[in-house]
């Protein structure tokens, strides 16, 4: 076996995650490495738990990493919150909710699926038709962004049905978080989780969550014990809380570096300031969108509902479209991603999300997909999407 | 909230995990995020997997590393494994032994306790006993070096009376990966998983795990769905694997930036050779065992079963131990590790593992432990540790 260090080249990151990591960020995850019981390193944590309930909007105690991807993050709000022979009802609408059903059925509990198109937001009247159908559901569990399908949900008015029938809710936010506005305590959301490395800008492996208490008191009073020893929150809990002078209890290693690394992201996130990060995504996303337009391509999800921060681009007819992908790779250094399921073949994803959202990405993005779409002899109008977001930026 | 960035100080780490991180691995931390499914990537992801099967000494085809840390690589193999209604022998002789009891409760199979003092190895007659009085059983569950004691179990006769019963054996090798021999074809094991923080000196966060056949067949013919969506492995493998051409699925974003690290973690345990790797922590052992000894300290575990790389030393009496460790840290920028439940109070746990079994880090803490110790008035012989660890040394 001949081993060599690794050298990755230096990618442009416009698919739906990861997205560009910040130099800073990548600078912290190469400090050096201090023990997880140090004090110094237990000061950081609670500075990471503050900075993730300013970027939940939420104040609730229980916010904090879990020490795996977003995926693993959706399993510890499932396991924790749902018990066999429960019912559960899951918005479908793309990848992800699909995902949450699957959660739901590996506990023994019950989905009772509330169906979406894929690319269209979750139909709140189908939501609260569900919810009046099954008054014995326990939790209404949905997706904020649909990483899959670039469509955004009306988290607030789900929440708020969700409430109205005594719902429990389980919120997806692991593409918006940073991008949009996530509202934990207006929305009233029980248990929400995320991700690293979508508008957060950090490298992907750890899933910010939050609950809320009724959440923390539906963990503390159920009957059956949590299924996962590495989810179970009330373990988590005595690693991660251990306020007041309790002490901390060993429950596992915390990833240190990259908390290094997810603590950077947020300090930026809170220097830059939510409401900025948001406008910026937006005003990003109207740049791109110009130029899109501009060459004549479409968008898969309507206006209402688009995220500016992951973009569903129609692929335009007779385009091998991955091969675009794989030239805009090779020749651009630039990633962009695929359609995933159905979507495969119909849509690119064009991801804006933390510090992928800048104006010099979004113009060599543009640049280099006409070029190359314009090369394979795609039917595109050349030459105008370029100035077009330029003069959506006032540049 | 006045947030800044963070900036550890500098520790030199001899505690339980993590132990030092090698320069080269946090510089590797730094490098430029590519995407997850960028060939790139997946061309990295191979020689990760094949430095892996060098540093198991195994041909598994299923070898890989689990997003998430050590503990969750434990839950991997009980979940897939072991069924609800299952026979599980646990082999108990520290919190890990415990830990993996839980498993097998959390998934409603049935654990078999053997059970041996903290600090003693597991006892090969009382496990050949249990095989026979419960020929029923699935599985034989033992940790190699329990990292709560410091004392090593033989993993080659367990692993062979395990075949000899018709057993499928999960090994935990978290703190022996690296650091003593880890022979998984040999001892015919059929799951392992690791850490990447004790031996291979690599950030917390990874749990390194590999998969023999009759695992895999167990795996593919199990009756009830895995219970956790995230460790599936019959999900995992479609994203892992994807050899003979088959198109990679996406599971999970992966930790890009910490498998950067755990690559180059491996490429250095290879260019210096699992061999030399093993002989220096014995070599460090020996030398911090002459210092230690000189002080008229002992060791908690007898010298057959006795881990170099994880040295439970006995606390002399009458000495605060958790004002010993406060001051190693703040003066001297030194972690030890505490005991754990009935090991609290009775022993340090003094690690030389990976990057930190150097000379250096030996002498260091000698004179670090000596100069504490004489200060706080306990009873020990002071002025020879260093030189007589000097002399192991050749120095």
């Amino acid at each position: 076996m001949d081993a060599s260090s690794f050298h990755p080249p230096e990618r442009t990151l416009m698919g739906p995650g990861p997205s560009d990591v910040h130099p800073r960020i990548r600078e912290a995850m190469a400090r050096p490495t201090i023990g997880h019981l140090d004090p110094v390193f237990v000061g950081m944590m609670e500075e990471v738990k503050d900075l993730l309930r300013y970027a939940f909007r939420t104040e609730n105690q229980l916010t904090f990493p879990v020490s795996a991807p977003g995926s693993a993050g959706m399993e510890m709000c499932f396991v924790n919150l749902v018990e066999p022979g429960d019912k559960v009802i899951v918005c479908k609408n793309g990848v992800f909710g699909t995902r949450m059903q699957e959660n739901v059925e590996r506990i023994g509990a019950t989905p009772i699926p509330v169906e979406d198109d894929w690319g269209a937001p979750v139909d709140t009247a189908k939501a609260a038709r569900a919810l009046e159908e099954h008054p014995e559901a326990k939790i209404l569990a949905f997706v904020h962004a649909e990483t899959s399908t670039g469509a955004a949900s009306d988290a607030a008015e789900l929440c708020r049905l969700a409430r109205e029938h005594k719902c429990l809710t389980i919120v997806d936010t692991v593409t918006s978080l940073g991008g949009i506005p996530v509202e934990v305590d207006e929305w009233g959301a029980d248990a929400v989780y995320s991700g690293t490395q979508k508008c957060l800008s950090c490298v992907p492996g750890l899933s910010p969550v939050s609950f809320g208490p009724r959440a923390v008191e539906t963990v503390k009073n159920r009957d059956a014990p949590v299924q996962s020893w590495f989810l179970d929150l009330n373990l988590v809990l005595g690693y991660w809380s251990g306020e007041g002078g309790k002490q901390r209890t060993y429950h596992h290693t915390a990833p240190i570096n990259p908390l290094y690394g997810l603590h950077e992201a947020l300090v930026i996130l809170h220097e830059e300031g939510l409401e900025a990060a948001w406008a910026r995504h937006r005003q990003m996303h109207e740049a791109l969108k110009a130029g899109i337009e501009a060459m004549g391509l479409g968008f898969f999800v309507t206006p209402e509902a688009r995220l500016p921060q992951l973009n569903a681009v129609t692929i335009p007819a007779g385009v091998d479209e991955a091969a675009v992908r794989a030239r805009l790779l090779e020749q651009y250094n630039l990633e962009i991603g695929a359609g995933l399921g159905p979507m495969a073949g119909k849509i690119w994803r064009i991801g804006l999300m933390g510090h992928s959202a800048n104006p010099t990405n979004v113009l060599n993005c543009l640049g280099a997909l006409e070029a190359v779409l314009a090369d394979m002899g795609a039917e595109i109008t050349t030459g105008r999407a370029v100035s077009a977001a330029m003069a959506q930026l006032g540049q």
